[in-house]
């Protein structure tokens, strides 16, 4: 940590912050400058208190010099984590595809979308069966019945499933029927959700909150870390901004910040950031080119009449074209389609 | 719901957008514009479905015309809500001060600064037992015992407690020791913990989340209303910007926008919302002289000392200082501050 | 500067950084943490260019220490700016208001409101002559002949002027015929006008860009003065965020915020904050109880025919009933109304 | 425009706007909801003025339903505009690289970074000689010293020269030296500056503001546009947001976007977008496979020194590598980099 000193601070306001740091544990360290001085704390161990010492008289502000996660970071691991989704590798060469619909809604419609996605190359089936809405008064999802028939879609189809889990109560049952338990945007913060994940061995997909910073994201995969589970994919799937042609804002930029800063798999979710089935082919494609270990995207056959985000699921026909799209640049990026044998 | 159609939209095209609109329920009315047809799909009921028309060929966009909360609407219920908290009165004439520490610490600090806020006029004491912290290596709450520490200063001071509630499975345990359940920023769409808050008939305090909007706010209160506890106070706290001078950006307009839409009162939280002690005595006044039921203010002896939210802390004699300033405005707009006999 | 490098730096690497900084003319100062080391640069002048030392290996991020203004820093100047507008103050013990339409739109029109709001207790008349609108279809002012209006208003009246310059070429113009010269928010960073009103000496009203810091509205003003115009006063209107139930959000922080880093006087425009007549109110009583120093409002008595901004435009009435809700609030903060005698 | 009446509207205030509708010379069609009624004003021409009616009792809001821009428009203009520079197409099926550094900063500087880009597949030379730079106090540009070095380094190379106007007065002194005129961020809403380069037939690369929705981004396209200077060139240089990882936010989304709603050729910045060389070849990839038709991007031989944006710089293999990488992309997109004959 770095205390940055008023101008035209005493000498005795600054032997108080030296002595609160040594009281912490820590070594000071100054720098006098011609309009400021700046005293390091130095030591061993989480910093966070010191920010405390901004309540100081003569301290202008407190600067955080190291990150506050420690597992997810690639200080700690160099290389690359590959999650195994029982078989299947997230975070290696093989650009990994999921795809289906926002809710699960009935038997003929998860099987129906299931076979089109697996039969145009996703390895994994989306679906929700617990379904976080804005309102109370919209479509909820169909709950254990909806785990049931993912379940189902899986036996038949070998395609392995991500669904939505929204609460500490349910995370076992999930884990049950389901390869990787999804942490929404909604609940990134949810940190009992977090601990509770933390205690499967489950592979986690951790969606980015819509106001959450690329660091309070890797500290939300802390938190799962810290109680034993490794298995975390970081997914980006738009932020909040002023702007409104988009449901969100694509931050194409997470891909390599994240890649930088950490060694988890990232995904991209481009159906949720751009909120129009439209956009969603250019900002997949987009997000392979950048580096992507892989997508989730919203598939649905009549999406006129879904119960939730009809608007921004493709039909079946466009997300196969997008993968024969997404094939050439794989490959121009040394990667290929991750692909489940029949 | 209003269907706004394409520039050069078929007839065909139309006519499927209005079967559409017949089969789940409305009536369709047309107006022919010179450059574009606009559809007005009228009838009773949730209308939230018919955005999943933005997939149909030739629709452009789908504009809401209505308000999804209901329960929370001033148009459902005109005059203002008071809520009664145990014999006091929020929402009325009179301006709740909440204070207190950030999280519970000690026997010893809790009743110190309880004793001071009461002293100074604060009616309720707030103090946190169950912290959700950004790292999970900071300070997590004395959780239970906290809860224990904030009775004995309500037994002690005849403050009313008002504290956090993080997880569906302990709101009964909260809510045993305290007399308004707090939902925080980051929960405020934590669906499981609002739902099982309106099971409850305790006050809800409900925090804004920092990337939510007015209307989520309302809807989050809608979630609790809807499950039949109608004793809701929004809480804004500051919302995520650019700017980064301040922790958050204190959204006051939010006041009256809320006043203007829903009869549930509201309250400032200007301590999160500055995240430096030094700003939260003009924010509590401008606050104060926008028409706000309330304020929730960090109240600390020690922050250069304290576990969480040090540098937002006033310290007692600020705070005391502070309420000297509000009396004052709160005459100027006709109201007085609520205080606790000895 | 605080240049902190990577983990595992090299020694040669540290060398290299120290080594630049020397050839800029600074002095290093080392700090060896247990994780990381920091450069710190010390030494007199603009020390913006060590930024480019990011570009070097071993260097995580380069952080700034000081403030990059100097003439507008309360630190070169402690005690309050108080300029005078051709013997009326602002910045000191009065609340100046400044009320008028957004645009001039015929000399009927302009003397109305002119008379009706100084009747009410306004001192300043705004007025747009030059409008920078969005639309280049939509009305772009009187021009000149608007600036005559205003002089006409004035001379009738008694009341001083503010106008908006739009261009350095008419800079002169519109400070023959106006007393303050308003840079708009969309030129906060047109620095080619912001160094001609610099060469003038009148005083200068400058907005906050819509997506500025108030950092950077700060350097805006250093722009001005930095020309030798010292009369600067500041302008919070609102800026953009992602909530849209307001036009903008009113970042009312700024007032203790620049009124902590600045000597300059602030002034808030509550109407291009709300964007709609009926917060108005509101907003304006609670920017004096934060302390600003005056106030610019939209007003207008035929709102729903203006040329321009009429959704957010007070009648002359409303004005009224506002200007006596702003009296007792300024006498609780020790202040009271300047007025223009009659 | 839709008019959205509040609950519990009158006869009579629905009259009254049918009235002023039909003064402003529109006519009025009503839809009478269950909840709500729905005035849509229909007619030809510029509607902007109804948004005046929302200070009509009774109105609650007034929904625009078509965009205000036109010649922008796809919707006038079905199939993309091709911009001819000097024989050197933007928007059709050719890439087109525009590299260089921030500011020129001597002969020596501009001709090695024009050499070394050129070699490397860059068609376009980018170098600031008048630099809008946030602080008085930084390097301004060598002015017109700098424009006579770029053609300079235009005759030596071949390249085509963009750099940046900031003032109307320079227009057509810049005009002389360069190929294509920028008009950077911070003065898209600059409007004297736009008419002015609108009056010229130069083709004008037009940088997105920082806070500009896109639609503002296309209303700024139109103030050229609606002088006569069809030759338009958007460019999306990032953001601002909440996140601080990258220096603003790269919207990706912008690309599909511009391209929906308009013919113009569109080109993304990732130098300014990220604000670090680390991050500009992920984004740059990025950006061509979402469907860009070109990059401008920051190259400087030693960024360490730069006068300017040295952090965001990339070094010219770095560049020369990066156009490799493109290639495969571009290919996969049925396009190539357009190049310049030696």
């Amino acid at each position: 940590m770095i205390i940055v000193m008023k101008h035209g601070t005493t000498q005795k306001q600054i032997d108080q912050v030296i002595e609160n740091i040594a009281h912490m544990g820590y070594e000071s360290h100054l720098i006098v400058g011609v309009a400021r001085t700046v005293v390091g704390a130095v030591g061993i161990g989480d910093k966070s208190r010191l920010t405390a010492l901004e309540s100081l008289e003569g301290v202008e502000q407190v600067l955080p010099i190291m990150q506050p996660y420690k597992l997810a970071s690639r200080e700690t691991k160099p290389e690359n984590t590959v999650i195994n989704v029982d078989g299947l590798h997230i975070g290696g060469d093989e650009i990994v595809l999921m795809a289906g619909p926002c809710s699960v809604e009935s038997e003929e419609q998860i099987l129906h979308i299931a076979r089109e996605v697996k039969s145009s190359g996703a390895a994994i089936l989306r679906g929700g069966a617990y379904k976080p809405r804005t309102s109370p008064y919209s479509f909820q999802g169909l709950e254990e019945e909806g785990l049931r028939l993912l379940a189902k879609a899986r036996k038949e189809t070998g395609l392995k499933i991500v669904t939505e889990v929204i609460s500490p109560a349910t995370v076992e049952k999930v884990a049950e029927y389901s390869d990787i338990l999804q942490i929404g945007a909604r609940n990134m913060q949810n940190y009992m959700l977090l601990k509770e994940v933390g205690k499967s061995r489950k592979p986690i997909l951790l969606k980015r909150g819509m106001a959450a910073t690329i660091k309070e994201l890797l500290m939300s995969a802390e938190y799962i870390m810290s109680e034993g589970n490794y298995n975390v994919i970081l997914c980006e799937r738009g932020i909040r901004t002023f702007e409104t042609e988009t449901r969100n804002t694509l931050d194409i930029s997470a891909i390599p910040v994240l890649k930088k800063l950490s060694h988890l798999p990232v995904v991209i979710d481009p159906s949720h950031a751009a909120g129009h089935w439209y956009y969603v082919e250019d900002l997949s494609l987009a997000a392979i080119a950048c580096g992507a270990d892989g997508l989730i995207i919203e598939v649905h056959h009549t999406p006129e009449t879904a119960a939730s985000d009809g608007p921004q699921s493709l039909k079946p026909e466009k997300f196969s074209s997008l993968v024969e799209k997404i094939r050439p640049l794989a490959a121009a990026k040394g990667k290929k389609l991750c692909f489940i044998e029949n």
